[in-house]
C-alpha cells in the first residue's frame, strides 16, 4: 500500500493515511503539483491556514538510480500568488523516498505562532516534537543543533527569513556532509513552511528500501542511463558540469550576449571571465584546502556538479558557487568578486533564502539608487538588512516586484512576481517564452530551450528568433514536468536529448520502480498532464494571459549587443498553451 | 468647439487639441475613463512613460450649477493596476471647468527625472514651467510658493509621496481659502503625476464661462435642485452634514455594528461617541478661535459638510476632520482622540497621501505588531515615516495591501489592492458588493448602498441580507457613474435619492449645459455605459472574477456584534455584471 502523511499543523496531529489510488504513479513535481490543486483553495492567502505545503520525493528517488536524489516542494507560492513546485537535490530526497511516504502533506497553522515545531519520520513514528529555541536560528546552525539529536537523520528546514515569512524564503536541505547548503528555493515556499511554525523535518536514513516493482527492468535501464551520463560530454566525469561546475555558463552565454548584466541593461559582461567557471576551477585548485570541484548535492550522483568554494586561506567559505547564484549576484550587479560573490551566497544560504531572487532583488535594488552597481561591498550590505528583519530587509526579502513597487522601479525583470534567472529573453528567445509560459513565474529550470539555443544539445536553434520557439518551450516544459516528477536532476536532460538509449533507459527506471508501461513518447503527454493541472490552478486563482508577458521594458528596451528586443508575440505566447 | 489640451512630459509641449467628437456630451469621470480607455496600454506600467493621466472637470462643473465643483482626475492605478478615477471638490475644478478645457491629458515621462515641472493655464496661454525649487516640498509650503507668483489661480498639485511615486499618493487642490486640503486621494494617482515630474498645475480663476446650450433649462433645473438640496434633512442648511459634517456617521455605524474596528476586527467602536462628528462640532464650537463647521470645498455649496478643526487654542489645526479619515485614522485604529487624529490627517495632507489608504496602512501595521492599537503617539510616529522616505516610510507608503505583504499578515481589508472605506462589509452586505465588484477597488463613492441599508434615504433595507444587494449595488454604481461625470458632489444623491424634482432639476441642468436629452432613466443607462468602459480596461489588464472577491479573514471570522461573516456568494457578486 502507498502511503503518505499528513501533518495538522492546527491540531499539531500526524497521521499516516494510504495514498489516494489516482496518485498512486505519480512522484516529485506530479504529486505535489496534483495535491495542490486537489487540496488547495486557489483563492487562499498563501500564509494563511488554507494553504498547504507539500513534499514528495520523486518516483525513483530512494533508489540506486543515478542522479536521482531530488525532492519537490509544492503550495501555493507567496511570491507568484500561483501553483509552486520547486525541487531540491539531497540526501534528505532519498531518505523520504525510503521511507515509504510518498507524500508529506503539512497543512493548517498552529494557534501559538511563537513556537517552533520539528516533524520527525523515523523507525519510531511520525510525530511533532516542540523545538521553538531554534526560533530564528540561521540554517547551519539549525542543521547543527538537529543533528546533535538526530545523528541518523537528514533535514528539510527553514531559516529565520521562512520563519518572517518573506516571499523569496526557501526550503533548506542539508548536503550529505550536512551543510545547509541544497535549496527548493524558487517562489518562497520556506515561507509557507515558516508560516505554519515548521521549522524542520528530520526523515531517519534508510527506513526501508524503495520497492521494485520490476528489478530486472529497473537494473537495465539505470546501467543505460548511467552509461549515457558517462559518455555525454556536458554529463560525464571530467565533463564540463564536473570539471567547472554550471557556471561554465558564464563565458557561454556572455560570448552569446544573453548574460543578463546590471539589471538586465546589457547581455555582456566586462567582469564575466573573472566569475566564469573555469575560473572558479582554478581558484578552487589554487587556494586548495578545503576548497573542491565535482561535489555531489547527494550521494549516487554521477554528475557532481556542485562544489566547495574556499577562501584565500583554504578555509571552506561557501557551498556551492553555481551559474545562477554566480550571475545574479555577480555579473546581474556587475559584480566580478567571486569572494564577495560567495560571501553573499553564504548570507543567502545561512538567512535562508533564493539566491536568484537575492540577486534580481539587489539588481532592482541597485536600478532605485540604493547601490551603484559593481558596489560589492554595499550589495553585500544591502542583503545583510534581510537577515536583520529591518524594514528594509523586509521590503527587499519579499522579492524583485515587490522591491520595484516599493521603490517606483519601472525596469523590473520579473513574471508572475518571480525573479528572471540568468538568460536574457531578448538574446535567448526561447527561454523567454519559458519564463512568460510556465505556470511557475520566470524559471529556467521549467522548460531549458537553452540547451538547443545555445548549447547545440538535444539540436540547434537560433537563439535570436522566435519562430518555432513557442512549440520547443511547451515540449521542453513538458519533458520538464515527468523529469521533475521522476526524481532525475534535470542535467540528466543533456545526455536524455542527445542520447535515445539513455532516454529508454530513464524511462525503464521508472517502470521498473512503478510496475508501468511509459514508452518514451508517453512521457511527453504525462508532462503534458501535470502542466494542465497547474495551470488549471493558476486560472482558478485568478491568472489570465496578460501573466504570461514580458515585463513592459524589454518590448521596449534594446539590449546589447544585439540590440534587439524581446520580439515575441502575444499569440506566439499564447500558443504554449494550444493543446 | 469643445477643447483639450495634451502635455507631453517627454517632450515638454503642450498642445490645444479639439476634443474628439465621441466625448463631446462627456465630462468628468466619464471623460477620463474614456480617455484612459482609448488611450492607455492596459498592461503599461503604471509609473512608466505609457501611463496617462486626465483631468477633467464635471459637465457643469464652473457654471453656477449647486455643490457642482468637482474635477475627476484618472489613469492606471499604481495602487490597484486597474482604472482610476479619483475626484474631489476644489475651486480649481470650477476654474479648469470655465477654462473651456473639457479635458487636460498629460502623458510621457520627462527624461531628467530629477527636474519638476508646472502647467500654467491662464489667459497668456498653456504652458510648462520648470519649479525644480519645489521638488519634494510638502502641499501646503507648495501652495504657499505657487500663490505668489499664481495669486489668481488654484492649483493641483503632489506632494513629496507623489514625487516619491508611493502608490498611495494623491492629487492634492487647494481649497476656497487655499489650504492644500482636498484630495482626488484614491488609488495613487499622485504616484502617477509624480512619476511625470509635474509638480503642480496652476489654473486662473474665470478665465471664461461654460457655454450654456439651453440657459433657462439649466435655471429651471438649477432651482429644483437647489430646492431639494435645501429640503432634505440630510443635506438643507443647519441639516445633518452641514452641522456635523460626514463625521455624523460615527454614532450610526457604531449603532448599526458596521465602523470597522480595529483593523476589520470589531463592528463597534469603544471610543466612537468621542470621535463623533457631534463631538466635532461641540469641540469646534468650544474651542472657538479659527475653528469652524459648515465649511465649502468650493464656492457655491449648498450642502457645506466640510469643517476646519482647531487644536486646544483655537489655532487652526487641519481641515477637514470627516468621516472618513476620522474612521480611518479613529476607530480603525482603536484611537479616539480627536487631536491625534486631526494631527494624522495634517500629516497626510501635507505628505500628500490618501487619508483613507494611510489609516487601512497603519491598522495592517498593527496587526502586524508595529504599534499597539489604540496608541496614537505611535501611530504618528509611523505615519511620520512616510513622510521621511525611509524604508519603513516606503513600506507604508505603497499602501494597505503591500504593507501586508511586507510583513506576512492575512488580515488584510483591501480589494483590489486598495484599502477598504469606512463601513464594514459583513455588517453592510450591499456596500460589501460595491467594494468587491467596483473597477475601482474597494471603495465606497462607487456605488453607495449605505443610504438605503443604514440611512433610510431612496427607501430602506435589512443591511445585513444578501438578498437584492447585487441589483442595488449595481443601481447605485451606474447612477453614481454618472453622477462622477455631472460634477455634482455625490451628496446631492441624498436629495436626489428621494426627491424626484431634484433629480429632474440635476438632470435639466445637465441638459441645460450640453444641450443633451438625458431622461431621469438614461441616467442610469449612460452610467452603465462609463461601467463597462471602466470594466473593459480592468479585463484587459489582467483582471478576473477572482479580483471580484472579499479578503479571505472575511468569509471566515465572524465579527461582532452581529457574529456574520461575509455571506454574499460569489454568484451573487458575478451578477452585479450581468447587464
Amino acid at each position: 500500500m502507498a502511503k503518505m502523511l499528513r501533518v495538522n499543523m492546527s491540531t499539531l496531529e500526524v497521521n499516516e493515511e494510504k495514498l489516494p489510488e489516482k496518485y498512486r504513479n505519480m512522484g516529485g513535481r506530479g504529486l505535489t503539483s496534483g495535491f495542490v490543486l486537489d487540496e488547495v483553495k486557489p483563492d487562499c492567502h498563501p500564509l494563511g491556514k488554507n494553504n498547504k505545503l507539500v513534499f514528495a520525493p520523486g518516483m525513483v528517488t530512494g533508489t540506486s538510480a543515478p542522479s536521482s536524489g531530488r525532492i519537490s516542494a509544492g503550495g501555493k507560492s507567496p511570491l507568484t500568488g500561483g501553483i509552486k513546485e520547486s525541487n531540491a537535490g539531497t540526501p534528505f530526497a532519498q531518505d523520504l523516498g525510503r521511507s515509504g511516504y510518498k507524500a508529506v502533506v503539512v497543512e493548517g497553522l498552529p494557534e501559538d505562532s511563537d513556537k517552533r515545531w520539528l516533524l520527525v519520520i523515523d523507525s519510531e513514528g511520525a510525530r511533532l516534537e516542540e523545538v521553538s529555541e531554534l526560533k530564528e536560528k540561521k540554517t547551519g546552525a539549525t542543521v547543527e543543533v538537529l543533528k546533535e539529536k538526530y545523528d541518523n537523520h537528514d533535514f528539510a528546514l527553514v531559516g529565520p527569513a521562512g520563519e518572517w515569512k518573506m516571499a523569496m524564503a526557501g526550503i533548506c536541505y542539508n548536503d550529505p556532509e550536512y551543510r545547509a547548503s541544497r535549496y527548493s528555493g524558487r517562489g518562497g515556499l520556506g515561507a509557507v513552511m515558516g508560516s505554519k511554525g515548521l521549522k524542520a523535518i528530520a526523515v531517519e536514513k534508510r527506513m526501508g528500501k524503495v520497492e521494485l516493482a520490476d528489478e530486472d527492468l529497473f537494473k537495465r535501464g539505470q546501467r543505460k542511463l548511467v552509461e549515457g551520463l558517462r559518455k555525454h560530454d556536458v554529463t560525464k566525469p571530467g565533463g564540463t558540469l564536473n570539471s567547472y561546475g554550471t557556471a561554465a555558463l558564464i563565458n557561454v552565454l556572455d560570448q552569446a550576449g544573453g548574460l543578463p548584466t546590471n539589471n538586465f541593461s546589457s547581455g555582456t559582461f566586462e567582469g564575466a571571465e573573472k566569475t566564469a567557471g573555469e575560473t572558479i576551477a582554478e581558484t578552487v585548485e589554487k587556494r586548495g584546502g578545503k576548497g573542491m570541484m565535482g561535489h555531489s548535492c547527494h550521494p549516487g550522483c554521477v554528475i557532481q556538479c556542485s562544489n566547495v568554494f574556499p577562501d584565500e586561506d583554504g578555509e571552506e567559505l561557501v557551498s556551492c558557487l553555481e551559474y545562477e547564484s554566480d550571475w545574479s549576484l555577480g555579473a546581474n550587479l556587475g559584480i566580478d568578486d567571486l569572494d564577495q560573490i560567495a560571501r553573499m551566497i553564504d548570507i543567502c544560504n545561512e538567512v535562508g533564502i533564493d539566491t536568484i531572487e537575492a540577486g534580481v532583488v539587489l539588481g532592482v535594488a541597485m536600478e532605485a539608487g540604493l547601490a551603484e552597481f559593481g558596489d560589492g561591498e554595499k550589495a553585500i550590505d544591502l542583503l545583510e538588512e534581510v537577515g536583520k528583519n529591518s524594514p528594509l530587509g523586509r521590503v527587499l526579502g519579499n522579492g524583485a516586484s515587490f522591491t520595484g513597487k516599493a521603490y517606483g522601479v519601472t525596469r523590473v525583470p520579473t513574471v508572475k512576481g518571480q525573479g528572471m534567472p540568468a538568460y536574457e529573453p531578448r538574446a535567448v528567445k526561447g527561454i523567454g517564452i519559458t519564463y512568460m509560459t510556465t505556470p511557475m513565474g520566470a524559471d529556467h529550470t521549467a522548460g531549458y530551450t537553452v540547451a538547443p539555443e545555445i548549447l547545440s544539445v538535444g539540436g540547434e536553434v537560433d537563439p535570436m528568433t522566435p519562430e518555432g520557439k513557442a512549440e520547443l518551450s511547451r515540449a521542453f516544459q513538458a519533458t520538464t514536468a515527468f523529469v521533475d516528477s521522476s526524481g532525475y536532476c534535470l542535467f540528466t536532460t543533456f545526455a536524455l536529448l542527445d542520447d535515445e538509449t539513455a532516454m529508454e533507459g530513464m524511462v525503464e527506471t521508472v517502470n521498473g520502480v512503478l510496475g508501468t508501461d511509459f514508452s518514451v513518447d508517453e512521457v511527453v503527454e504525462a508532462g503534458k498532464e501535470i502542466l494542465k493541472k497547474e495551470r488549471e490552478f493558476n486560472l482558478k486563482a485568478g491568472f489570465t494571459k496578460a501573466d504570461d508577458r514580458p515585463p513592459e521594458f524589454m518590448r521596449e528596451e534594446k539590449l546589447p549587443p544585439h540590440n534587439d528586443i524581446f520580439d515575441v508575440t502575444d499569440e506566439q505566447l499564447d500558443s504554449v498553451w494550444d493543446f
